[in-house]
């Protein structure tokens, strides 16, 4: 067992052939670096990718068993992947160590192929939840002709993408969490409103009840992201923009978590979900990166910033949020001492016996 | 001479008054934090903007000596401020410890003071060269009312908003480095288009020349970036989108010094460049920490995300950006064994005596 | 409520007074940036004192309660503090922005106060658990004369120092933890010795079976770190070596939970002490970055690399672990496939009843 | 073109061999991060030695151009290698994710090999100016039996062991330099010693002058460290330890483009040793983090803090410094306000004629 052998490094450190190196070209310095970070970066896809099938795996078990190490290991490995993101997020300052005028030296000989067609960091998105249909400019996506991906890649996206995604996943885990009486909520949502409301649930009582409009519309809103109840005023549009990709029965499993995170059955739970929390927003920092990156080493016209490239990512990174619904949980979360008390008997569930 | 009382520590660790202490308020742990993380920025700013006061010192002065440091620490200082600018980047991942639920407990207790209000902050874009009328929304600086500066605040805002900021003075000397028989950049333009051609400067032969529709738009482009020479067909609009905040002199010599920035005279110039559009960048990073936090942190309509306060943020981070006329220059660079060569008698004054 | 005024800017930002720039001085445009910097280490290290009042008095609770957030708001507390370390470790590449040349112009109005005089820092220490008998150059901390800290300063740390530290009170709390038969450790014990040995508990009996050297000095420093055995040949100097600031009985305790971690009761506890370790670590970080950057700063005689203050740093920075008993426990580790199963009567504790 | 051909990606992804997921063995999850990692550190040593071939380059020239990109590129590049070290600490932290437990699962699957066996490391270090004579343990390096080097690799490293590395090429560089005569130093030393004398060198003068016992040393130490120029009463002891790796000829020029940094001629250069001086530090701080992830994967004697492997990178994190005689020039500066004022005709030279 030598070093050298056991990371094939025979094959990881001769896989750079800069283009520009190779007869009748004029080198340019600045392409190995381009290669190498690109693969330190698809490296770095795989070993997410090998730890996302680890925790979509635990969650698509039937039963996870909260006695076990499945959510502790679920938990711990999400937070690797959150470094290993702060890490990818660190290197696009090397990559800005190649000027514009030393890419211009090879960007040529490279045309049309582009990060874009990153088939890791495609799946990397589709399976932490991004569905095709949410992307920007989807059929960017579904080229296979110049600059976009071989039929082959193509074909392995989709399929994948027609699997569960972690999104998916969690949200059925969420649903099977076994609570609660209806009338929590009832409580709940009238605190939420900043004012308890007998008449809550009746309509038409609220619009004669004294509360303001924004209490009113907290209320709506609760009702149709928690209970699928759609207010009568409320325009399609309206709906439609508060459309969310978990299931009204998985938010009010994620809220409630949220809520009573120090309760021992919750703890490692809460950390899971802050965790995909996390990961949307180093995703959406990687994006921002990437895309002040671009704009400064493909240029704008001056005074517009925009090429399509840019504009595309601009478009994605405002789009392409996964998990905003949990952090959206914000806007219904009480304070603590507001909290409804929880029955002695789901109390004794939720901790241990001492 | 002793350690803490050359540190005015007395006054620096005795400033800390959460208001949720205060007798009649439950205690929120997390205020101190809140309090402790906003106090180091601000300290940061201040030394940002005493870098910045001998930053635009040295621009101020009616000629700046090349033989002696001035350019030269001009750069060190620059360097410095992106590495704290890195630093506050950082930091922000601090205050993300503090969970909504936690900021929760102390939050309606600051309404309506926000940290919109860091006059220092304000300061910082204004010197930079962020002016008023580019503000996203610039009438909400304006406010002295609730939420808003109070007057005092305000008039030393506005007062300083109406010195000379960075970007003019930098624009200015610019402008005055002497550079160069204007056919120097007739052979370029028509290089940057792509292709050779006799008669770039006279649009109808354009026209009816062989250039691609990109190849005469770039033509046209140069011709209003750098030398305000409008196309008959451009509309207002396009004119408009196309304005830069430097002057196509200026323009001018800044493109030059990106492209013989390797001749001594520019070693340094060209890395003064290189640090403004940095710095740029990391005020744009910080923006999308910023309101990712926010949006977090306030919560949003789910599936809408959206808060009047995160949407501010939305659009600063898009607008707010001061030299992306220098990084838009990217747009215009050709290939180094492109470059015209300069006559000798220039040469001569980019280097030594050697 | 005003920004400003909530965060008693007028203090904070009015502490600054470079003695540079005092009359009769020539101003050293850096040492603002030294004043600074230092007032946001001793802002941060209010902050982790803070952190560190909340999580030692849960320690020092006679019982607590694992079906409450106390043990969930120490991890969560301890994770803060770490990412404050990791800020505090960037933020000493902002000072070396402060080149040597430009140190020298105020360094020798400072003396003799310096860093060492932070009552923050050493407090920060001793209340992590480092004492003053096992600091490097102890005396060195007892100077109340010039460079020490002044008399007030001195009785306020002695004070601290004598009231209990983490260390303690975590120690405290792992041996009240209530395990487990003695012949669990047996077993254990002779495995981690790399073979089972009937008679491991017989010294005799081990010279004369078929033990390698390397498996009796493991079982013989397992009964002394985890029993307080010590082996006939030990030395007295060797005992010394072996000396634990963790008592035998907290070292069973958590090397315990190292290996059960998965189970619920466990899963929170074992971050803590991966927290307290990974906090050790920073903190030497901390020591060994800022003693390069002292060297660098007041320079050696070429050659040797070493200064006082540069050689006393060198020290500190390989004597002041405080956990690195927990983090040695590695040494005893055993794979997981080779552990002991626990009783059954004993799992139900340690988890839910589902 | 395709983006995954572009970057031999077939190679590059399917290099990842976990021993423990041969059959027979079981699965040990953490096994594929610990392979990639490693993979990612090897292509940035890539990278790095890559760059160092052009900076070897520059300095191999007979004579570097002042007028042309030599230096403006070896500094450029110095400063990428920097932002690569960067990122490989911050990298430790994410193999800080794998706990010793989960090594525990595959380690004893890798014995022999071991990260020293990382062929392009030993380059790196050599390559910089590490000489094999000064390593720590040297023989250590010739092993080419179990868990050393291949006797292909040894080769390799010897070979290149013997050809020149950065810091005698940087040596030669400074030498060549020319300045200046004498009596600069002379008076230069003088000042250097806190107080001006006439007979600075006559050493009998100064025994007899009014000189401190620090201010006849700091001079003895300056004769010895720019001059070889030993003090009678030095014991050979004494004289080896203040060896330097730099030539006294060097050390001058170094010394004197410190002080005179602002002079265009300078800027560049003296930005080059600067980074000279980060590179060496990165380099420590990369061995400390290593050192503590060391300590705790492996474990130690509880109490001891010690294994084979751990104080052998704790003797190479001391000993393995390349540049500190750079570093250790600060301890001979003196306040710019000081500094001998030079002679026109050598002004002139360092700068531009505008």
């Amino acid at each position: 067992m030598y070093y050298g052998t056991y990371l094939g490094l025979d094959k990881v450190l001769n896989a750079q052939h800069p283009v520009s190196f190779e007869a009748g070209n004029e080198p340019a310095h600045d392409e190995m670096l381009f290669i190498i970070i690109h693969q330190a970066y698809e490296l770095w896809f795989k070993q997410i990718l090998f730890e996302l099938d680890y925790i979509t795996g635990v969650f698509s078990k039937e039963k996870i068993n909260d006695n076990a190490e499945d959510m502790n290991l679920v938990r711990h490995r999400l937070r690797r992947i959150i470094q290993i993101l702060q890490l990818l997020n660190k290197q696009v300052e090397i990559l800005d160590t190649m000027t514009p005028l030393d890419f211009l030296e090879f960007r040529n000989l490279l045309t049309p192929s582009s990060g874009f067609q990153s088939k890791q960091f495609r799946l990397l998105e589709a399976r932490l939840g991004l569905e095709i249909d949410h992307r920007h400019h989807k059929d960017y996506y579904k080229r296979t002709n110049e600059g976009g991906f071989t039929r082959e890649d193509y074909q392995h996206i989709t399929a994948i993408e027609e699997g569960h995604n972690l999104l998916e996943l969690v949200n059925r885990w969420l649903e099977r969490i076994p609570f609660f009486r209806e009338d929590f909520w009832t409580g709940y949502k009238a605190t939420t409103a900043g004012k308890h409301h007998p008449f809550w649930n009746d309509y038409r009582a609220v619009y004669e009840a004294g509360l303001t409009e924004r209490e009113k519309n907290k209320i709506h809103d609760f009702d149709l992201v928690f209970f699928e109840q759609r207010a009568a005023h409320y325009t399609d549009e309206q709906a439609t923009a508060m459309k969310t990709l978990f299931s009204p029965a998985a938010l009010r499993s994620a809220l409630f978590i949220m809520l009573y995170r120090d309760f021992p059955l919750f703890q490692t739970s809460y950390q899971v979900l802050d965790a995909l929390i996390e990961i949307d927003h180093l995703m959406s920092s990687w994006r921002h990166k990437h895309l002040v990156m671009v704009r400064r080493m493909i240029g704008m016209r001056v005074g517009t910033g925009n090429t399509s490239g840019a504009g595309y990512l601009e478009g994605a990174m405002s789009k392409h949020f996964v998990y905003r619904d949990l952090s959206g949980l914000s806007t219904y979360l009480i304070e603590r001492k507001k909290l409804p008390a929880l029955p002695d008997a789901l109390i004794r569930n939720l901790g241990f016996q001492l």
